[in-house]
């Protein structure tokens, strides 16, 4: 079972530290950082404790979208309701979720900066949402904590399922997905139907969409070839 | 459900106000530290983050025994299998009975010393033992995050429990239950059973078979009767 830990922003290396040791308790060992605030750094070294080989082996990129590229499931950790619904699962049932997507390759776990979470904006990147059921007055988890929680969850999960079957085509990857949502966005901007300068949430509810149909390679291929054909007859139009 | 969280012989402060935020988080307030190394302490402080409410009301002891006088069942955590078996749970399995043992009182959680966990004498005064399910590569779990991973599973099976049944006959303290092993002690060494030179595991195997029958304050009381008579009828022997 492949899973990666996304840390978002994080602003203090010892929670790096901590989620790394959390993780290797709990069997997993990927571990990739968007953007840390510092890092390498000795804090988090000091708090790994043992797990300084995760350290070593995480990677350091600049933007969500490079640390989901090969992957093709992410559920994003989030304290808050949000405005537009995504389906928001408990981390029993995202743990559930996440190993019977891992058959179809590396799935992904998603945590926020400490102070303010995940962006509306990361959400999207995201094909659901996990929250962990906190006492709502006092509902501040320490980020390397709520990994401890959600690993647990997840390694309860991978020793009770059986080994999932893998699909015989394997599901679009999160780079394949975004590859075929910038193109539906110039072709719908192209077509009329969305105003860049009034955007709304067409993007976001049409991205949820597509996250229900689950799309294989060879689907969001189809796909692309659709919106290629569309885009030909517009221009021949004009 | 009133759940106490008792760490013993604790090194680190961080742990213990990383230990408040994880209580306090899953909505549990009652700590109680035995014999801690440093307390109060900045870094404990540092580490609550908002909790530091449960810091201010924790209490200090010099002994397990003191820490559970007032409740009637405990679970010590230990990543460990033991000589002597003990029942041992899973974190979900602990949560659930600690909930239905909450009915009669409170109820603890017990935590070892960072580096050595708790001895087999500390988990004489637990009617259960608790393990988190680790990576058998890599068990070493952070006290904090441990308290972290069983509080969230007390939290949701107290949210999924039915409201418990008070019982007729509150269920004997741990407190009532020392005085009844020490008396019986003094009886079977008196009664030439016991041998105080060679007391093998006798005392232990009895503690188990007593912690099995679960005996209410009433029984507890009748039990410390029997034991009375037989003193009596020892001393008029000799």
């Amino acid at each position: 079972m492949s899973v990666r830990i996304v840390l978002v922003g994080t602003t203090h290396p010892g929670n790096i530290g901590a989620t790394a040791r959390a993780m290797k308790n709990m069997g997993f060992r990927d571990l990739v950082l968007v953007g840390p605030r510092h890092f390498p750094h000795e804090e988090a070294t000091a708090r790994a404790s043992g797990a300084e080989d995760v350290l070593e082996s995480a990677r350091v990129v600049d933007t969500l979208d490079a640390a989901l590229a090969d992957c093709h499931f992410a559920a994003g950790a989030s304290a808050r309701s949000r405005a537009i619904e995504w389906p928001t699962l408990s981390p029993r049932e995202c743990a559930a979720r996440l190993v019977e997507a891992s058959a179809g390759g590396t799935v992904a776990l998603v945590m926020g900066p400490e102070k303010s979470g995940l962006s509306n904006e990361h959400l999207d990147r995201c094909q659901a949402l996990v929250t962990i059921p906190t006492d709502p007055a006092f509902s501040s988890l320490n980020i390397a904590m709520a990994v401890q929680v959600l690993c647990y969850e997840l390694r309860l999960a991978s020793l009770a399922a059986p080994e999932p079957e893998e699909p015989e085509i394997p599901p679009a990857t999160l780079e394949d997905m975004e590859y075929f949502y910038a193109h539906l966005e110039t072709v719908l901007t192209a077509s009329g139907f969305l105003d860049p300068d009034n955007p709304r949430t067409l993007m976001r509810r049409l991205r949820r969409l597509f996250v229900k149909a689950g799309p294989d390679q060879n689907e969001v291929n189809i796909l692309r070839g659709v919106l290629t054909a569309f885009e030909r007859s517009m221009r021949s139009e004009s």
